[in-house]
């Protein structure tokens, strides 16, 4: 019935005064309960919890004369979270404080021919130790860890279902990787999408939504969905893939084994199909995924007329994808990440105001905003960051989110 | 932030007793308990409220002995909710009880070719005096009225803000409804998506669901969404306008001055276009909308090989739309309604079975099931039924449900 117990509801509220504290660094009880529409009485236990759990500390005194004032933040102990994303061709891992600052990363190179998951793991653990090297952070200091694989993930067993990259099928990764890592806490494994949709819902300083997606550009693409500040994760946790839907009927290959997806003409290999297509003899069409972005910037940089067209192509791609999601779900705000949007930003930004107009509704075009998420270095790192932190908080009993 | 109160919890406790109530016909309290899964404590706190509220009352003694065994029903009293459905060839009226028992309706045509709304006001009238008469039901007696206007509607404000088959924008019917209607009430304006949602959620007897798609299949075509039980209304009540995603780039005209939207091969006049394109001087390709659908079902019932093709493209494109809603919102349930799915489902159910498997990936394909909605004759005025009921509710005080 999606019935909602009290527990719920204090659970939202934890949620309402973390997510504040994060962001204003310092805060009274008073500012808390301004800021988050919440009571006082609620915003004064949600506090006394976080403080008796030592998640909260008080730093000083506010300037407030005759009621309790004291500046409270996130406690600096030395916990630390650990936020990993795996990609095609890449493992990132970063360390993070408790109060989500960004203290470190380490990056491996993943060989995207090899699909064994002992190589991936071997990359993850490099990354993982790497980081934590780099920040001078012992392994028993890590509070929580949480670790993104792309395609289908259930946190709950730690399997992944189905990884179309690696053509994996119900591979247990938790039991393979825990061992590796000896790390003295669990992994929390997750999926991308979810992992920038929760980075956006809890670090994003932009207004609070009714329907935010998170749409997310790289090798592969797929896109995160919230609806009232929740996670919408689907079913069998699979929602968000708008990768898979159908752009062109009977249409390019797609590596999920189907024609025509978005993600075959907006991901990094498909965009080098459209390259192929325009230009079969350009230099770039032979290089690796991340030399190829590269040199389409550069030659965007340079006006290339070869790669304003395939940007040109991409976008027109990309905006009916993204018209689908504003006539379908109607959000107020869609948010764009990922590695390619990153690297082609500048150029892509200025072609979406031109073409998703075209593509959508009058009246759903209206209420949206489309803009960059801007959350930090890495936005599937941030986010794996915050389900640690979760974690920690429900060690503490004190869940603040049902992610 | 979407922080959810202690008085949404009583709302949902609230729908969860009356549909339970709804779809046992009695039961006493401890029955509700036990369906529900809440508490008694919260039951029996519900159930006085109701009662003191004259909406439930007691039929009788339960069999169990020694605790309070009432069973109780919802109120039999003479007032009536009046549902109503504009579509683009018809208003219906349908009369209901407050226990949303089908009493009576009443259908009058309307002119496609006449976009006028006092043309429209005239018929919804008509079909409102109409069905009360036929249910010798007294306007006074009206307890709430709910009337759903295809395209987007405000229901708060009572303006339709854009309906495309009428090129009406910025209407606000309200104000032109309901001194016309003579009733007592006010009339409660919506989408016929929103209504099947509502529908399916208060009167389907399927198992409860995290994400379910009601699709609507008539002239237009759309989708109405609902996750953990609650209506998905997007930011504008816009969310659901799967008929205007896109079908094939640069394809057909749609009526929303796009091309290539779902709704211009799916929906009744999509359909014709496509008999046209198979078959010019079949006959049934200039027959109205209604006499159209008529002719199908009776050449299909003939195994005619024209009406056999039509079918087939149709299903094809239905099964691309559905991959994608499959793909993007990960569902547990898709059910199909509309006045022309209800004349052809018994052809358009097999296609889908043997066609949406290729167009869904297949974890997401595992996890759903498609089928008719079977909410009673019209889930467009059963829903609009609900909305009137929610006012009811509302007037005493006891919304049960923030739809």
């Amino acid at each position: 019935m999606g019935t909602r117990s009290a527990s719920d509801i204090r659970s939202e509220s934890r949620f309402a005064v973390l997510r504040q504290l994060l962001s204003s660094g310092t805060a009274t009880r008073q500012d808390l309960a301004v800021a988050t529409t919440l009571s006082t009485a609620t915003v004064a236990n949600v506090v006394a919890e976080l403080l008796d759990a030592g998640l909260v500390h008080v730093v000083g005194k506010g300037a407030s004369v005759g009621r309790p004032s004291s500046k409270l933040a996130i406690s600096d102990e030395p916990l630390r979270l650990v936020g990993v994303d795996i990609a095609e061709t890449y493992a990132t891992a970063a360390i993070y404080s408790l109060s989500l600052e960004h203290l470190a990363e380490h990056s491996e190179p993943l060989d995207d021919t090899d699909n064994q998951p002992r190589t991936v793991i071997a990359g993850v653990v490099a990354a993982v130790h790497g980081a934590l090297a780099r920040a001078g952070v012992h392994p028993d200091a890590v509070a929580g860890i949480g670790i993104s694989v792309p395609g289908q993930v259930m946190p709950s067993t730690g399997v992944s279902v189905f990884a179309p990259n690696w053509d994996w099928h119900q591979v247990n990764l938790r039991d393979q990787l825990e061992p590796e890592l000896g790390l003295s806490v669990g992994v929390h494994l997750d999926n991308p999408l979810k992992a920038v949709t929760v980075a956006a819902l809890w670090l994003d300083n932009g207004p609070s939504t009714d329907t935010m997606v998170v749409v997310n550009l790289g090798t592969g693409v797929g896109a995160g969905i919230a609806i009232n500040g929740r996670l919408v994760r689907g079913t069998c946790n699979n929602a968000g893939e708008w990768g898979h839907t159908t752009l062109v009927q009977d249409g390019r290959p797609c590596r999920c084994g189907r024609r025509g997806c978005v993600e075959a003409y907006v991901g990094v290999p498909g965009m080098q199909a459209t390259l192929a297509e325009l230009a079969p003899d350009h230099p770039a069409v032979a290089l690796h995924q991340d030399a190829f972005i590269a040199a389409v910037a550069a030659g965007l940089e340079a006006d290339d007329p070869t790669m304003m067209a395939l940007l040109d192509r991409t976008c027109a791609s990309l905006a009916y994808g993204l018209g689908d999601v504003v006539n379908l779900l109607n959000p107020d705000r869609i948010l764009l990440c990922g590695w390619m949007f990153s690297a082609l930003q500048t150029w892509i930004m200025p072609r979406l105001t031109e073409l998703v107009p075209a593509q959508a509704l009058e009246a759903s075009l209206d209420v949206v905003s489309i803009q960059p998420l801007e959350v930090g270095r890495n936005p599937v790192t941030a986010g794996m960051a915050i389900f640690a932190l979760e974690d920690v908080l429900a060690r503490h009993g004190l869940p603040s989110r049902l992610v």
